[in-house]
């Protein structure tokens, strides 16, 4: 699972604006960066009119739009979905997660606090704040960026978050014969199973994890 | 994986409009629907200026808006994805996927020929072919359902798509010892290995799969 940082602050503190240009940064030291942006009301993100608008109003519960260059796709959602659950779902092949929001959350915070636009930083401030960014330097202890400086952002980002993960490998054994497996399936397969069952009570710190699926015994016919 | 029916036709045959009333009769039917179109060209999906198109604009590869009731996601794709790969990744929760195009895969399809719009129906039909929609019976082998009986071919669609998948179980070991898990995380795992691996050559019709994930006994720390 990629590592995720949140980006909180006041309203209008300038969040987005930040990710606009911390983005690219990043981009530019080769990680593929993705996005959560967190909304607690209702939300239009299709166009009135379009065919896949169309099919979420008469009722379907998913909706995907795909093309040989991009992927769109909309839901509903029966309960607010935790970072960790949309993480593993749909970032799996990007290298570092940008969330906006999420302030009550255990992730690791970046907050952005301008003087010129409110008078003191966030209440609340723990032990997962792990950076400042604003347009004067505070007495405070924790490591400070301006606003315009997002290449020293990106560089401590970097630095803090991007751990390569440990090599793994996988086996997979149908009926108990051994199926070969290429190079990206193996990985699939592995970083897969790895990620699912991180967050399991018992799984924490294991080294080796086997999961078997089988026939129910008891099921009728 | 839900079984999934392409609706296939000429251009401007009605394909939007008749999933527009085909998928409130599944839905009266006890059935979460799921829908993908196929598009080849570029796409818009987000509308300029809102934040999570400002993030995409910045070179985020893949953004995600979330909130308890929906979910809008949009990403880069560097390869057009094959239907079974969204189907495992995206519709994990609903009962059938209907989508629009894909008229050169191997999926079922159902075909809309309205003899009012068009002289014959598409060429290259083979045994993929499942039902014919329209505006006029034709002299045809395959079911043919009027345009308006849309409860007719939700019915049918019932009848010849809808299995009750075989129960599976999960089993999960780590470092050998057994982790406890509820109902969710079990079918979860069970449901998503069985998924992944289903495309596999050698896997195919397996009664028993095991993974197994491990530190690789090759890598230098």
């Amino acid at each position: 699972m990629p590592p995720v940082i949140a980006f909180i602050g006041r309203p209008d503190c300038g969040k987005t604006t930040l990710l606009e240009k911390l983005i690219p940064e990043l981009n530019r030291r080769g990680l593929e960066v993705g996005t959560i942006k967190h909304h607690v009301h209702e939300f239009t993100f299709d166009r009135e009119g379009k065919d896949t608008w169309r099919h979420k109003e008469a009722g379907a519960r998913v909706v995907v739009l795909s093309s040989p260059t991009g992927l769109g796709l909309l839901r509903d959602n029966d309960h607010d979905p935790a970072v960790a659950e949309l993480v593993d779902r749909y970032f799996y092949d990007v290298d570092l997660v940008l969330a906006e929001g999420y302030k009550h959350s255990a992730l690791p915070k970046i907050e952005i606090y301008r003087t010129s636009a409110h008078s003191t930083p966030l209440p609340g401030r723990d032990r997962t704040w792990q950076a400042l960014v604003g347009d004067r330097p505070t007495n405070d202890e924790l490591p400070w960026f301006d606003l315009n400086d997002t290449a020293g952002l990106a560089d401590f980002i970097v630095d803090r978050f991007l751990v390569r993960p440990e090599p793994v490998r996988a086996t997979l054994l149908v009926d108990g014969q051994p199926i070969a497996l290429n190079d990206f399936v193996e990985q699939l397969l592995a970083r897969t199973l790895t990620g699912m069952t991180s967050a399991l009570k018992g799984c924490e710190g294991g080294r080796e994890i086997t999961l078997t699926i089988h026939p129910d015994p008891d099921a009728s016919h």
